[in-house]
Formats: C-alpha cells, structure tokens, sequence
C-alpha cells in the first residue's frame, strides 16, 4: 500500500523533476546535462513525497505540491553532488553508479550542483507554484532556512570537522538534526505552507519531519551496519571504516533499533488531530523504520 | 562627487552584510568564518550601489534597497570563491588576499559558497525586505534566473569549457553577457521591482545594466592588459597568458576603449526618461569605464 503511494508519487515527481530541469541542449548544454543526470538518476523521493502527502491533508493542487516537492528534491540532490566532491566525502559512486564528479568533472559538479540549487528558489518564487505571493515568499523563505548554515550546510560543516574529533550523543543528534532533520522537516512544513495551514498545524508537520528525519538517520546507520551492499547501491560498513561516528555505534544495534521504532511512533502521535486523512503519512513513518535500501 | 556616493553607499551595504551574515559562533563557527571573509574582504559593490541607486529612482526606503543590494553581493561572492576553486579557474588570490579555499580550505570553500548563494534567498524573501510579498517574490524569481543556468552560472559553464575552442565574437558576447551581464542588469531591475515601477521602466533598467555590464568587462580586460597590478590587486596580463579569448583582444585596444564608451553612451541614453534624479546612475555608466581598478 505504501509502497505504491511512494511509488507513484515519486514517479510524478520525477516527470515534473524532467519538466522542470533545462533541456540540455544550447552552449551550455553539459552543465544541463550534469544536473539531470545528478536528478534523475533515481532516489527513493521521500523528501518530495512528504510534501505531496502534506499537502494532500489541506487539498492542495496536486501540481503546486509537485513542484515545491521537486524543490526540495533539487536542494536534496544539489546537496549529494556537492558532498560527493573529492574535497567533501570523496565518493566515486552513488546508488551503483558514478558519482557527478566521475561521470563528469569536478567544475561541472560544482556548478551543477549550485545551479541545481538556485533553480530550486526560481521553481518556488514562480506564480505557477501558487497564485498566493506570500505563500510563494515564504516556501522560499523556510526552505532557504532548512537549507543554509542553521540547516543542512551547517550540519555538513559540523560533520566534515567532526570526524577529526570525538562526538558525544547530544552532538550527534545536534549534528543530524541539521544535516538530514532540517530538510525533512522542512518537506513536511512546505505542504502546510501550501495549504495555508494554521501555525498548529505547521508546527505538528514540522515535529513529525524531525522524528522521522531522525528514526531515518538510525535506519540509515543500522543498514551501513547491516544491510546488504546490492541492496543498498554503496558498500556497507563504510561509516565504521571512517571512522563515522553513528548512534548505532555509541549505542549498539538492539538499543538503536528500539530508539528508530520509538520516534517513529512519536511522529505518528504528532498526526493525531488530522485524523484518518494522515493515514499515508503514518505509513511513511512506519515504512522509514523498515527499509532495506 | 560618484567616487563618494559609491564609497558612501558601498560602506552602507558592507554594514547591511555584517549584521545580515551569521556572526562566527556555534559548531559551525567556521562555516561562517569563511563566509564572512568572503563577502567582507572588500570590493566595489558595484552591485549593491546599482540596487540603490535604481531604487532611489522610486523612493524606496534605504534598508529595503540595502538588503536586496546586500543579497546581490552574496550571490557575486559566492560566484567568485567556487569560480577560484581548484578545479574551475585555480587561483589563490582575490583582492591582494587569499582565496577561500586557501585561506580554510576547499570543502570549506564549497560550503560558504553554497551557503551565501541559500542565504541570499533567505534575505530577499524575509518580510524586512519588502512588506509586499509580490514584490519579494518577484526578487526572489530574477535574482534566481540571473543566476542560474540562463546567467551567471550558465555563463560559467560557457568559458570553462571555451578555454579549450576559438570563440568567435558573438560567442565572447553571448557568453559574456550572461557570465557578468546578466548579474548587473539584476543588480538595477530589483530597484524598480522593490519601487514597483511598470515594465517600461524596468526594460529600460534592465538594458542600462545590460550595457554596463558589457562595458565593465571590456573594462576589465583592458586592466588585464594595460593595468597596474597593484592598483588593481592581481596580476596584469593573466587572460593574454592563460590562453583566455577577449573583445579586447579580438579588436585591439583602441578600438576596444572606443566601443566601451559607446555602450556607457547608450546605457546612458536609457535613462532619459528617469531625468535629473538618474544622475547617479548616470555617474556610474561613465566610472564603470573610466576606472583603474
């Protein structure tokens, strides 16, 4: 059941990903050509997802909900094509295939990757995403916010010094809010946003994309454990051979698995007053908890 | 008398980028070291005092234009410490200073670069900005779209890969005109989006940027060829050494100087229908080509 909504929904994300994403073609053409290959190469679509869902609870045009969805996921895959950098993480491949730098080159993934994420704001800041301009200001304005150095790019620079040094549990979490919660809370406010939802409601959307964002993070670090490398499309193990410090490594695997379970039940407590129509978002929780790849 | 307004009007946007960039504390500290290095470490902001200007055609109140100006400088900024990287165009010296990723390093680098880019969106969105969010909306889509794939950024993607090929003058143009133009002409078309003037108005805006921006790079490289490398803090004749193809030295720098002023000329003839209040501007079309540095 969810796995089709997932499934269906990240399909429609993607063919709007492929409408929004330059033609490549004219003298630029290569810089086009990286950022749809770093789009549209696959990728579960959770981020996206969140937002479609989201916004389902307030009736959202399906057409608004997919394009601030393909926003986010432009910002999310931006984000990957920049970590992938030999500077950053220095990874050759991503979900089984060359990583952008690989595949292209290193100016072309900077840029690419820079150009992936200005057209996330010119996507939003266009009247084709919502005919209320202060809706439109202020989608840009939080996912300017989930993204920047309180957000995702603090918690990468965090997480590039803090291998070098020891990370107690607060710090970890701290650091994973911002690197990975900050966006997934963020792809469950833009629907409320949409939806010109109350700040209630903003706010129970935005407890719910932290808990999941960080059952996700655990689930993440149980699979680098102990999932299976064909699965998953990267080596697993790979956090413990560099060193990562991870809750599953600080906690041990039992203890991890309870603490993913847990929050995941405390992001479907969040949903209570939407009542049944939050039934696919419950799954979400549920599915981030239980996945193989 | 434009020398002052220019300094006067620069130190205004140096105090609006201080109190706008994080101050350097939290465990990301140095992420927003770097940033401010980048931003603070001098400049013309030519860009920022043409976002004045232009809005002081509308009166606009100063601290509107000064943030939109402000956001501006953080989108040049940051397209100046990714264009020094290693991997693009390898230098190690901005103003007389070391570059970012030399000063910190690169992953440093890439990460202040992507964070002012996010941030710039932030600041323009942000209700302090313009209290109708038509109007930051609007901000928010040309400043995207000036900088992304059909500007600056596409323009980048042109003379990394032209390097390598003989570029005609309509390529040297067309590049050029995004690479730089595209950035002016947006620095002067947010003034009459934040004065909310008609489109006549911010046609005529947008094609004098247009025609300063072409002039300031033949400017430019007439430096490159004729300046004094420490008035201008690099070092004179780097295009002509590292193979780069320019107007000025397609045509020879008579006839190059002969064509800058032309373009001064006719951006000036722009604004006619602005009358005595474009006298800044005016001011401006002809500094861009009468400079030193």
């Amino acid at each position: 059941m969810i796995d089709a909504a997932l499934r269906d929904t990240g399909a429609a994300v993607d063919r709007m990903l492929d409408a929004l994403l330059p033609p490549p073609s004219g003298p630029q053409a290569r810089l086009f050509e990286a950022m749809r290959y770093a789009v549209l190469g696959g990728g579960k679509r959770l981020r996206p997802c969140l937002t479609v869902f989201t916004a389902d609870l307030f009736g959202v045009a399906r057409v608004h909900a997919l394009r601030a969805g393909a926003a986010v996921e432009m910002i999310h895959a931006y984000s990957l094509v920049h970590d992938d950098l030999p500077a950053m993480d220095d990874d050759d491949l991503r979900r089984g295939q060359p990583t952008v730098h690989i595949r292209f080159d290193e100016a072309t993934a900077i840029l690419a990757g820079d150009t992936l994420l200005t057209l996330a704001f010119e996507v939003l800041a266009d009247p084709q995403t919502h005919p209320d301009p202060a809706v439109r200001s202020e989608l840009v304005r939080l996912l300017a916010v989930a993204a920047g150095g309180q957000g995702m790019a603090g918690g990468q620079m965090i997480d590039l010094m803090a291998e070098q040094s020891d990370l107690a549990e607060a710090d970890i979490r701290s650091l994973q809010a911002l690197k990975t919660g900050a966006m997934l809370a963020v792809s469950c406010t833009l629907g409320a946003v949409l939806g010109q939802g109350t700040a209630a409601e903003r706010a129970a959307l935005d407890g719910f994309g932290r808990d999941i964002g960080a059952a996700f993070q655990i689930a993440d670090d149980l699979l680098d454990v102990e999932g299976d490398a064909a699965a998953m499309g990267k080596a697993a193990g790979k956090d413990a051979a560099a060193g990562k410090k991870t809750l599953v490594g600080l906690w041990g695997v039992d203890r991890a698995r309870k603490e993913a379970y847990a929050l995941a039940d405390r992001a479907v407590a969040r949903l209570d007053s939407f009542g049944a129509p939050a039934e696919t978002l419950r799954a979400v929780a549920q599915r981030v908890v239980n996945r193989q790849n």
